[in-house]
């Protein structure tokens, strides 16, 4: 468990809301509820394909990143050398029945067309490298709303870099795309990482406090859905958070259960991160789903694993999710 | 009381015109003549919607700021857990009958549609987070007037950030919306906060001399509205402002008074802060009316309190308010 | 008399030619000539408002500049605290028959309305607070050539901080609005302003050779008329100029003549500057207009000055100008 | 040889697969097969012209890049000083039968119409001169897309600094182009150079790692062909790279199969750099090809020499080309 | 003479070349061949105005550059006063049969009129002042060439500052005007100059290395005339430069000539600089005709001089230029 228990200060809280429905554990109906966005017909459209047509369907969404060779480099696909090659996630969408597979715009170009209509695809609309440091992130545009409506893509992928000294380019280039995806009806989903120095400072990309300014961010800002990394409790860390978030400490399920309801009425998809083992991936799933969160964005866990072991994988998330998932 | 009594030095002034009309203190109408202003007609509509047809009327406003969610991130929630769904800042603005709700673009798109129309909006066009320190602030654009439009909004809201170094990107970007507003008669609310170090270096963002200079930019710039602080006197701060400050003191009413009169002809809203006791509430917003504010916008001090105490707080300050609106 | 006598190196210079003419001394005719300026028709009607249709007339203009309350704040109104309501220096502008006004877009917008067409406005298109340090001065947009068409405005004006370190920003914002003026025949006044750590090391802002060389960089980039301070002469500083100045003196009208020579054709004003003492005023009004100036745009000698006074002021120097305007 | 033996633990990898098809070494075959990339109809015959029409044929590509007087000078041409007259490379491009030469735009506007269609130009799109240092590299846009078209050229070339600090700007002008050729039907090579001081922090331009990285990116970000160096193995600079790469090494032959595996179905073109002796560049040629390059982009190799040594040399690399090209 | 006598080791080259034609001393001619440079028609038609219609004719230019009150202030009229008037300068042009006056956007709007279509005009497109540094160099547009077609030019000039470390915003602005003038068919003059920190490390902007470099940017950009300063030799400058011209020394023709031939095909004119004595002047003119560069473009040689001894220079230079123009 990574959070320790939590104290009697925090325990009274009752704010894990979620869209004016009170979250009560396991009972709780997470899906993802079209008609309560507000959503114009296009996104609801396009949303349906994510989270009903595809995938475990009855409103979760279980998604296959493909950006990490932009990210982070061919470094990535060394545990499982077959991974490099982008048609490998393409068949494992596919055969794992994924809500969408989210590529860059070189890969979507040249290797969704034999796969178009059948494993949906998430455009990614801005990037970068990780070679230089991260103090001042900030991920530029790759690509357009226009070319993933060209391209029939079901929703884009934006990267906000929350708490970096470049929010203002970000805030700006995130409005524009925000834009051209309302006029075209293209969902959003934004990866909200808190980042650059002054998250270091204040704790890290980790903490409690950093990943809920960064959902309430996303959904201040327009995101259709939500992606987060879950809170990694650490006691220095915690400690250098405002005093709001110092002051306190939470279960780790209460921590989580905040996390969503940062967010608001905005799904929320959590991140796998770097690889870990099986059951530790399930816990990872399961925790997620009972805590409320609209689906799953596992890459690495899924697609560094042999072909065999990352089916087996998957079905058994895809189980856990499905037992959270609305009627 | 905050400030020193005046000395005999500025004891003499007599610059408290508002409009052209003195201001005898409780004996004036400070409410919002809207054919004063010279205002197109799309303006003139859309003010008289805050300003008569919803919330106190007789030409005064109370709005209800939620922009603390990009701002200062959930902590500002904490106090009121239920506070973090933005559906309970929508119940209360319609239950206390508020003259507008001020949202930036994502929950405005996700949570005003059932209350569309019943609770007017104020579209926040720009924001940022508090994580990078307020050095060079600077607060990027994240929606357009036509999103205010396309939404039903009443009204734009912009933070300025008089004195910042960045204060030329930040009125390029101000004019550019200005100037979208006037085509589309959309009213502009500006935020006029004094910010950046050089602010700090002349004493901070809460002297008479900040403040005042923040609410004659906003004039001279082309705000419909302007919102700001009242000043706050501190003698060592007060020591470092330009000396035609620093060589007089002012009492509180006067330096109420004076704020308002440096925003000309432009209403001005008086900001409320972070939470204080409920008698401290009552006596600003008493204050401000007296002063000629055209209205307040108070969040943190009405949305942190609980259900009942936020909608007793709000008919007290209700009847303040008409008490010296206009008839 | 702020400078020294000329030596007899500078005695024999006979630079003093303006647009081809010979000024020699009170005998000359200092009027725009506004078929001598190669203008198009909507720049040569508007001028013909300025020089002939208001103000003094016979081709000479005296400008009443109020951008004050946003280049230095309200301080600028302690002296004359009705100055502080824009409506104070309307009512004067009219009174005293100035040639116009001069406003941001905000007061324009808000304030103008009233005597449209019975005082001329020039629209100011860019600003800035001081509350920055100058060192990298930079003068942003705040509002375009279209706001002041539409708002029935007889010319712009424009801040250009010669030799700033943000010179090539402010080149290319002022090509921009050059073009825009000259496709929609709207004259350009600019305030041709030495400025920046660089115009400070080499003798700072009031020594002949920047005060000569902004005049020059603005005919050079395209100034329909020019604003300038007149030089100072101060031993330490004429030092630190390039060694073409600092090896010789002017007697002050020398210096003068010599700033409105590098003008070339384009007209100039002369700036007033702070407060003076009255026989000041007159006798920096009669200087300048002896040597050549096209007129006078004096503000806080006016307008802080209480209501009879500034009226009493401003007859006595139209009487000077008009001893030397054209006939 | 420039690598040591591969350890045991890198020599059972067999991720050596390209567009899904093994490569067992000189048995493949290596040609660009354009109906598997998902061509638009323009680039498929602009990309036909290159590899097919032009040059070596049968899927594979010869350039002559002369960019090199604007990258590092007239000092290039040195070594053979005729060759400082760009019609020296365009009669060498057609006497020794390149699939294309590269020009910049004042090249090819002022030389290329004699040979308008014998010779197919790549126009390249972006430069920088070597007089800076790289620290911060970027390559500004020097020509577009249109220009391309309106010259008839068949390809555009657009240099990537992968991992430069500068690598927002760089990526937000390339996906510009990207944008732009997309619609015009027209290729884009990518000449993929990690460059920066980061690059440089993690052991270099040359190191696997980075040209790995760098052919990922460029795939990642919508190239249709790229363009890389062979990496070059240092230990102290290998020890420096992250700890997937610094743990292992790799036989010569291993690595330039993993750069060209890198950009996954993209063709891979291989540069020749600096000067080096003929057998060296043959062997640099048997071995790009042997590893499944699609081509060959020697420039100085070329050109430094003596007209009878290049062309001698130029039919030298055009068999070994045969040999492995499609049927 | 400037440069010491060539060494053995660089006396054997022979890349004179030009055009592809051999260039041996005084026999060869040296005129701008309008037929060679695969120019558009209306940049033929306004070349011929330059080099054929006007000034020397037959192919050579003598241009009059008035763009100095700009680039250094209006010190530069000191030695002779009457030039401070731009009507002295276009006197000039036409009594001396100038082949064009390069003036600034200013200047030709307010002075150009009355010798419309007698006096050429080449309007320079950017500028800057000498008040900041030149560290990091970068001259920002002034003017757009729909100005310079609206007035009539013949051919618009660009400062392109080679090496600075501004070069990618410099790279990207030409790029824009290169591209507006291929659409209008207008000539771009570039004034090639080597400048900013990295430049002066590597041994400054008179050095053959910076010069000749610079020369061939300017055509690999797309100049279709460049303008150059004559190299300047320093032994200590000469040791810092690159190796490759750090081993070798030029005659002082040998190192003009090497300038005209970086430029390639590109016609080159040469700048005059700061004033020297007659003999030096026509001493340089000679030697720039001898070695092949298509016209002259000196300003500050010619009008800083009294007007008498400024046409008969001239008129000397002219018929220097003749002896070696085309037929």
């Amino acid at each position: 468990m990574l959070f320790p228990e939590a104290s009697a200060a925090s325990g009274g809280h009752a704010f894990a809301v979620r869209g004016g429905r009170p979250l009560n554990g396991q009972e709780s109906t997470v899906a993802v509820h079209l008609d309560q966005l507000n959503l114009s017909t296009g996104k609801k459209a396009r949303l349906y394909t994510l989270f009903y047509a595809h995938g475990p369907g009855r409103g979760v969404g279980m998604f296959l990143p493909v950006d990490q060779g932009l990210e982070h480099g061919p470094r990535d696909f060394f545990p499982n050398p077959a991974s490099q090659d982008p048609e490998y996630e393409l068949r494992l969408a596919e055969a794992g029945n994924f809500s969408a597979i989210v590529f860059h715009i070189g890969l979507a170009e040249k290797y969704v067309h034999p796969y178009a209509g059948r494993v949906p695809l998430v455009l990614k609309l801005n990037g970068k490298t990780d070679i230089p440091p991260a103090d001042e992130a900030f991920s530029a545009q790759t690509a357009t709303v226009e070319d993933a409506v060209r391209l029939g893509a079901s929703a884009v992928g934006y990267t906000l870099y929350v708490g970096s000294p470049a929010q203002d380019r970000d805030f700006a280039q995130f409005a524009q795309i925000r834009r051209e995806a309302e006029r075209l009806g293209m969902p959003v989903i934004v990866w909200a990482y808190p980042r650059g120095r002054y998250v270091e400072e204040k704790g890290g990309q980790l903490t409690s406090y950093a990943i809920e300014y960064a959902a309430r961010v996303a959904a201040e800002l327009g995101a259709d859905v939500v992606k987060v990394n879950l809170p990694e409790f650490d006691p220095e860390r915690h400690a250098r958070t405002p005093k709001e978030y110092s002051q306190r400490t939470f279960t780790e399920e209460e921590a989580v259960r905040r996390v969503i309801a940062a967010a608001g009425r905005v799904p929320v998809l959590v991140s796998g991160g770097s690889q870990v083992a099986e059951d530790e991936v399930l816990r990872k799933a399961e925790l997620s789903m009972r805590c409320g969160a609209a689906g799953l964005i596992f890459g690495r866990n899924i697609w560094q694993r042999p072909w065999e072991d990352a089916l087996r994988l998957t079905r058994q998330i895809r189980e856990i999710m499905l037992e959270y998932a609305g009627k």
